[in-house]
């Protein structure tokens, strides 16, 4: 075989077989094939596309590029869950609880925040003590002890993936649904859970800016997963309007309590107890979709979710203690607040603004490794379709010394009021697989 | 301006600006730009393709990234003729002194051969003593004397195109339209004639194969002229056969010799006569095409081209009585004769076969800087069109230590016969700037 024979083939729009994509796979990570041809490659594919073998076959030959985490040891039904990503997601934080609480093991690597995004990892950090770099051993022990373990990326899982998305982030491939979806399916695939419930996000906060392309990723990432032989659905959920009220680290890790309670924004326990309700049909513990859903709901009314999220952060080190008090999270030193000019409904709040607003308070980071501020962010007092007259508070902003010029200013642009109350379409979709 | 954003652009099939591709040249050449930043970026281009604009700007630019030959201090109407590469192509030892003898001067760079397709100065190698590296100096001496001087490359033209090919060639994005024409255009426009003469093969021993794609190439490049302000035409011609008899370094100087002296193959006449006439009419030295293509075509009759021929070799150093007397050539080893099997009319001879089976005798180069064996070669007894009967010779095969075996088998399947006589087109077209 022969890369620039591969390139070629692409390049007239046939399918690469199995072999051709390990032989490239192979050698790209291993370095016997460059840069300059992996990147010609890609262009290759972003013209072309793949076919759902290829695309399938791509993400398991990158999968197969590093460690496969068996979960043969661990009880019970495993689960993921995964987030395209988008502003105020603190979805596996409430997900998780509930789940074990409902007898299903929720296993979980997540990732940091990166641009305006944020991410489980830095939220749960925000917990002191909370440890995130769990070893192979003490993952699996959780699982087995509480039927949930959230953990930063642990061995050496697709490091094809990641060699090849450095690739792509600098010669403008990464805007190819293929090779988004064999990206996260390469990491997905490397976990071997039971069940994979991934949560497409779709939006002015998200990735994904428009549905059509956000159910064509979502239905991409199914087939790879239901050739691959695994169950995996998709959840296509809205992002042009940040999810829940808090937008920033600690915060968001309050609201998840707070909606582990029972007494969350209801954009936020409809999400968890939708995602929730088809991953307890997964398990076959129910079948119809309203029961699994009453399943879960009612995991954030008796304390079962909650006690199981403190169980979760004491096995992983953390301070229980801020758990049960939520004031004992470190304030942001200043606090303003944003308010609403005239009457009117509010129509939309752009997430993408709100996202880049906490980041540059200092809640995120622009390039990996950087340090993060944990205390500050935003907290959204109106939501779309809340009534205001002038003067309401629609917003609060929490800041220390950094970023609160330039987060006023995106935060202004950032609330559209109307005439017409309009509702928000929370869930736009889910896609199961036949 | 950020090279990410340039090959995004152009993935949206956008067209980039001189200043745009005058980042992304200057950047790749100096190493700013890395190789899988420019081969994404030239993938991009080959699904995209570019506007006339761009194709001309692409080739400003490389031709800008090295020395510009400027010939203002060269007396008289100055051409350069350009060909595509093709099989037992020796034109330009015939037309070169054909223009000098009509008062035209011909200076003309050229290159050595690689794969199948033959190289000028390799040809004229052959000739011993015969210096095909002058400099600058010289070349313009020569040219201001005797109105002919060839040369391999001097100076540093384009090093951006050498670069970038390179790139291409093993990144699958060599045949693209518009980066073929701003490569060839890049050094064209590099060297201060007044007039290009641009030879576009085209068939089974080209790299264009078919008509189609080499009108395309043609007038790309004929635009670029156009738009850079130069007289630039073309002329596209059959190489699905190879031009003459002769194919090897020495049996073509030779055959170019007969053709000087008036008694070559018609083909080869005909085709040296068109373009010194289109040549001569850029000169307005003559305004009819008949009446130029008599003025062309006669000094191949009165021995002035010859005498040119002579006064060339001997200013270039090489020993001029091997042009007095064509027997001095060094002779291969061994001859062995292709013989007809039954009686029929020659309806094609395959010129990719014929440059291959001559490339296995040793007389061309599979790598850059291989040596190579100027005795060598095939000498084709029966054209196209001509009827043979039985045991007829059609080829006779010259060969010293290596590659017999190979190249008998290539010219067995090379000869095809018919019943009917079929004619072979040389000329196919012409393009001429408006």
């Amino acid at each position: 075989m022969n890369i620039i024979d591969i390139i070629s083939k692409k390049q007239a729009g046939l399918e690469l077989s199995k072999e051709e994509l390990q032989f490239v796979i192979e050698g790209y990570t291993n370095g016997e094939i460059p840069d300059y041809q992996m990147s010609a490659l890609l262009m290759a594919i972003y013209f072309r596309g793949t076919t759902e073998d290829e695309a399938t076959n791509l993400a398991l030959v990158m999968r197969d590029s590093g460690d496969i985490l068996q979960l043969g040891d661990v009880s019970g039904f495993k689960v993921d869950k995964h987030s395209t990503g988008g502003v105020g997601d603190k979805t596996t934080l409430v997900l998780g609880p509930m789940l074990a609480a409902c007898g299903i093991t929720f296993a979980k690597m997540s990732g940091r925040g990166l641009g305006h995004t944020g991410g489980t990892i830095d939220k749960l950090e925000a917990i002191p003590g909370f440890r995130t770099s769990l070893e192979i051993k003490e993952f699996k022990d959780n699982l087995n002890k509480a039927g949930i373990a959230i953990t930063g990326q642990t061995g050496n899982l697709a490091p094809a993936d990641k060699k090849i998305y450095a690739l792509r982030d600098v010669t403008s491939t990464v805007a190819s649904i293929p090779l988004i979806a064999a990206s996260i399916m390469s990491k997905k695939l490397a976990i071997g859970t039971n069940a994979i419930m991934l949560d497409v996000k779709c939006g002015e906060g998200a990735f994904m800016k428009d549905v059509l392309h956000a159910k064509e990723l979502a239905e991409a990432m199914v087939k790879i997963g239901r050739k691959a032989g695994r169950t995996v659905s998709a959840i296509i959920t809205d992002m042009n309007t940040p999810l829940g009220c808090a937008v920033g680290n600690s915060l968001e890790v309050i609201e998840a309590i707070e909606t582990l309670k029972g007494y969350g924004p209801t954009d936020l326990e409809e999400l968890c107890s939708t995602i929730a309700a088809y991953l307890i049909m997964d398990s076959f513990k129910e079948r119809d979709f309203d029961k699994a859903y009453k399943m879960a709901n009612d995991t954030l009314h008796d304390l079962t979710a909650f006690n199981k999220f403190v169980e979760l952060v004491e096995l992983q080190g953390g301070d229980t203690s801020y758990v049960y008090d939520t004031d004992k999270f470190e304030k942001a030193k200043n606090v303003r607040y944003l308010m609403a000019e005239e009457e009117g409904y509010i129509s939309s709040i752009n997430a993408l603004n709100i996202g880049e607003a906490v980041c540059a308070l200092g809640a995120g980071r622009e390039k990996l490794g950087e340090s993060i501020d944990f205390s500050v962010g935003i907290k959204i007092k109106k939501k779309v379709g809340d009534h205001v007259v002038k003067d309401d508070v629609v917003a609060e902003i929490y800041f220390n010394e950094k970023g609160y010029d330039r987060a006023i200013e995106l935060l202004c642009k950032s609330f559209i009021l109307s005439k017409e109350q309009v509702k928000n379409k929370l869930i736009i979709d889910v896609i199961r697989q036949k």
